[in-house]
């Protein structure tokens, strides 16, 4: 019998509009898992008082990780790559699909979430003379290129590289900053997915759990 | 006969004190080839008027892009876990150590150059009063607990991991800033390397043959 996987994460996230529910990056594995048929059970470590524990399973006292039998990876890009290793309909067994899917998973990791994460972070104090705003938008344009002349980002279908580009796209305020209706389509269409849909209430209904 | 690996980057980049000759990301693919004995060679897009053949290869009109027979991959860290998969001294081949190097290398990207790139950034306009410098001093600190226990991040030895993680720290201004000596300790072993040493001195004589 196949041991299930164990996607980690906190037991409770603030709520309301400013917290970080439907946001909470295990929702990249959730979201996976559930494109893949894969097996998977989710477990939780505390929010508040993040013990020695935690920090030995994620060095920088996050969330989330993964274990896979005795294998435990942190990262949700690492965590992505190694899942798409269990199932072509994350990632296309050829090279070249491999090497596309690759490129993509970090351009959104490296190219698109350096910047649009620090962007937003910045901007909850400085507002509009966010310093970052320039190289946001400049990042934001050339993937408009890009998106404008194809569906997908890798292997001419939706790969795991969708899965993180879409999810690093769709928070709320850099939505709201985005001018271009291409990427606007992409992170609806990514998004529409029914994978999509059950991780998104499923992480919903687990953060609600820790409400009581 | 093999192909030989091609790694592209610009033909000239602003030399002297706040030039990027010296960190420009090629110097990554150019070490890890350089560690592993990997045979390759070195073209050149112009740096200015970066046109679409440029774009067609990077997104966004950065470098380095790797040719590898008919792949062509761009991002760094892709191209860096492309290049481990041909060599065990960059990474091991067991499970669990792809994995450590896995997680170690997108950590190397996402935890700590996200917050890093992006603290330089802003500290070029905002100096002392920069809004990203708690969280970068924070990331740095939850390195330094990792690196005060022992010698490489993943796998017990010297991995690409290290390779990438050095680079993004050896970063001048984030060196005189880092708190840490044993972080400062980590990047001076990492650097001491003589691949590292190899890709440095060829990517400033491949610079200054374009100041001609």
């Amino acid at each position: 019998m196949t041991e299930a996987l164990t996607i980690w994460t906190y037991d409770w996230v603030p709520g309301g509009k400013s917290g970080p529910r439907g946001h909470v990056r295990d929702i990249r594995l959730r979201w996976a898992c559930e494109e893949a048929d894969l097996v998977y059970q989710v477990k939780s470590v505390p929010f508040e008082n993040r013990g020695p524990e935690h920090f030995a399973r994620q060095p920088f006292g996050q969330v989330p990780f993964l274990t896979d039998g005795d294998i435990t990876l942190f990262e949700s890009g690492a965590c992505l790559l190694h899942l798409a290793k269990k199932s072509e309909k994350l990632m296309p067994r050829d090279a070249r699909g491999e090497a596309e899917v690759l490129e993509w998973t970090i351009a959104g990791l490296n190219s698109m979430e350096l910047v649009t994460v620090s962007w937003w972070f910045v901007s909850l104090s400085e507002g509009a003379d966010n310093p970052l705003k320039d190289w946001m938008l400049q990042r934001l344009k050339h993937l408009n290129t890009v998106l404008s002349e194809r569906e997908w980002l890798a292997a001419g279908r939706f790969t795991v590289a969708d899965l993180l580009m879409a999810d690093v796209l769709r928070v709320p305020k850099l939505r709201a900053t985005n001018p271009y209706p291409v990427l606007e389509a992409y992170i609806e269409r990514v998004c529409a997915r029914p994978a999509f849909k059950r991780a998104f209430d499923d992480q919903m209904a687990h953060f609600a759990l820790g409400d009581a």
